[in-house]
């Protein structure tokens, strides 16, 4: 059933990925074409510098730095510049010149979403963005389409493969976080400049579009709370393994309900942050730069998506797919639906999560700390599940508390006053404790 | 962008999933209307006996009996009644009137699905399965449509709950082969006539359609090899255990190529069989009756898609997915990409796979017979990778012998030989080793 029609395909940017994608799309034109009902010709690569020297070789004369004569005579605009600008007004053009458009884009997604999905749903075109989060593994497409008769009730996992690849060496080799990093930047897991991976940016955007997606509601970057791995030490990996936990850095996105809405009939949190998973859990055996997402829906239950979260080839099957359906759409004339932000729920603030947490103190070893100790928790309304006091080599007394399920808020003001008692030497480490 | 457009839609069964979907269709109405782009009518079910008692309470006015007048006024149909018929005389009249349909029938697609896609072809309806393979599990659309710019390289996992639970039970409490199948019958895990779940039937249906969908060729039962878990014993579990390894019952599906072909440019080998799984690998903790499906594609690597394998709401979950994506089809009014079986693979017999193997033999406990053994592999190209030999408190002697990766072929004349000779006392097991 091959409609003979010809999609032009532009494409933005030729880097790992756009490359893998050009390549593709160059050598598997006849099954791309029987897959997508038309066939799919590459009109165009825009890139900075056409002469520059790049890993695979693409044909020269598709290569041009004019991006608007690329994108007024296409069908499907596949961007793979990341960044803000020009990525922006270059989609927004794409769409309203009548193009569908596929994007890696999370940064721009994350703070641009809804004049993106506005702009296509004006003009009937649609988005697509499978690359943009967890890679090669299909997790927006099952959001979007395969739960789109259920309830979403919970997103958490692992959504940055360099931050998992150092916290896996250090869980699993003892390194330091230092030696983890440098053999993560090595390896080419880090940019240059690691601060988007290590504190937590890159895993926010990312939840900020799962999100918005999960729940039908609008959230940008500035609506997720973000914690990063800076402050993760070997001395609190080995702490954790040796509770039965591994750390990893999570993104969590929820939906909050009766008491945790406080006053409103719903609401949702969305926040990243490092957190102890217990060994026993699939996310404890997701290792190295890989992904993994659970998602918990009214009906289906717990779901896992698993797979390679970064890479260029990897991830260019992620836009591949999108570019199909991208096609298949095109040429069907449908406007499908857009994305739906028919709920505006507000994001409830850290302090009114509530999660289990792991409190790790340096005390003075003396007798009566435990019972101050039990007694701020007490008075803050933490109720402690399990206490452990260990005094090590260097004669430093520790107290490991693990609590039972309690709000952040009353946490964070009873952790205050732990640190300011005379019993307390140092407050250790902080951590919550996911997937239960 | 609501459409303000009714579709109707009619129930074929309202057995454990049929009623939850049709208790979902009537409770989140609103919900499902959004995401679909039209109001989603539930015209009326089709059950045997409308005065049947029913776990879920259903309106006695959409309850019918007949099937022609219900299908024939229907934009969607959903059949849920399992069987051949008359599943398939239903979906054919359903395809013939312009409906598209939603079904679950892993049987009547493993059997009869060259005909249905056909008639869909024809009629430029669309037939929708989600929840014919791993109930709640988006298998089904990531293959055909996040998959489809990438090259399915092979499919392997658990897809029959019923018989992981039981594995699972044996190897995690030490029971019995009977104790654990009892078990599974009280909890429901397991249906009077247990045999479509114990001898592989199940699971080979499961893996017709999965192999038909990634290679896009047509796989019947028929060309799927198959064996079940009735010979598995308490015995081989433990041993798998000591051996670092535990048995799960696997659907397999992977492309042949070059010398694996013999001869065929291409070829797919689709089996069904208990296999010997690391203890390390993600496989080894799916627990209970859940699935999950590693599919490995040329680009995107390794992917894993975990959750529930049946129960009426899971299952529920991925038919409204499809309901919703074919009521937004529908409104769209493109024909859209049909079942692509372009590609006509032969299936290659069992004998011309290749995987590594571990046989167990009790032999008799005399000198020589490790030397006797081994000229035995050796002269049968068989090469062995351990040798592990054991005496046990009863005097049995054994040898575990693990191979190198080796032809099925070459395996089951060496093993022949190994039972004829008369060092070997009894062929214990012989178990294929996959996921490595």
């Amino acid at each position: 059933m091959i409609d003979h029609r010809t999609l032009r395909v532009a494409l933005l940017g030729a880097g790992s990925v756009g490359s893998q994608v050009a390549r593709l799309l160059l050598e598997s034109g006849a099954d791309l074409a029987e897959r997508s009902g038309a066939s799919l010709e590459l009109a165009g690569i825009l890139v900075r510098d056409v002469d520059a020297p790049r890993d695979v070789e693409l044909p020269r004369e598709l290569l041009t730095t004019d991006a608007e004569s690329l994108i007024v005579g296409a069908d499907i605009v596949i961007e793979l510049l990341g960044g803000i600008e020009p990525a922006r007004t270059h989609i927004l053009a794409a769409l309203t010149s009548g193009a569908d458009v596929v994007t890696g884009n999370k940064a721009l997604l994350a703070t641009h979403g809804v004049e993106i999905f506005d702009t296509a749903d004006q003009v009937g075109a649609s988005v697509s963005y499978e690359a943009a989060v967890a890679g090669a593994i299909p997790i927006i497409r099952p959001l979007r389409d395969s739960l789109a008769g259920d309830r979403i009730v919970r997103i958490f996992g692992i959504v940055n493969g360099s931050t998992n690849y150092i916290l896996d060496r250090m869980d699993r080799e003892g390194l330091s976080a230092e030696d983890a990093q440098r053999l993560a930047t090595e390896l080419g897991y880090l940019e240059a400049d690691p601060t988007l991976d290590l504190e937590g940016y890159d895993a926010a955007q990312k939840a900020a579009i799962l999100a918005s997606l999960a729940f039908h509601t609008r959230v940008s970057i500035d609506d997720v709370h973000r914690e990063g791995i800076e402050g993760i030490t070997a001395d609190m990996i080995d702490g954790a393994r040796r509770a039965g936990f591994v750390i990893k850095l999570l993104a969590v996105c929820e939906r909050l309900e009766g008491a945790a809405a406080d006053g409103e009939d719903e609401a949702i949190s969305v926040r990243v942050y490092p957190a102890l998973v217990d060994r026993e859990h699939p996310l404890a055996s997701v290792h190295g730069g890989n992904n993994a997402v659970f998602v918990e829906a009214e009906a289906a239950g717990p779901l896992m998506f698993y797979g390679a979260g970064a890479g260029g080839v990897q991830t260019a099957s992620a836009v591949l797919g999108d570019v199909v359906s991208a096609a298949r759409r095109h040429i069907a004339g449908g406007v499908g639906v857009g994305e739906s932000a028919r709920q505006s729920l507000p994001t409830a603030p850290i302090g009114r999560i509530s999660t289990r947490y792991q409190i790790t103190l340096e005390v003075s070893d003396e007798q009566g700390v435990l019972a101050t100790i039990a007694g701020i928790l007490n008075d803050g309304g933490v109720s402690a599940a399990t206490v452990e006091q260990t005094v090590d080599d260097e004669g430093t007394a520790r107290i490991v508390i693990g609590t039972h399920r309690a709000r952040e808020q009353a946490l964070s003001d009873t952790v205050a006053r732990l640190a300011q008692s005379d019993v307390v030497e140092r407050v250790a480490s902080v951590l919550r404790v996911e997937g239960e």
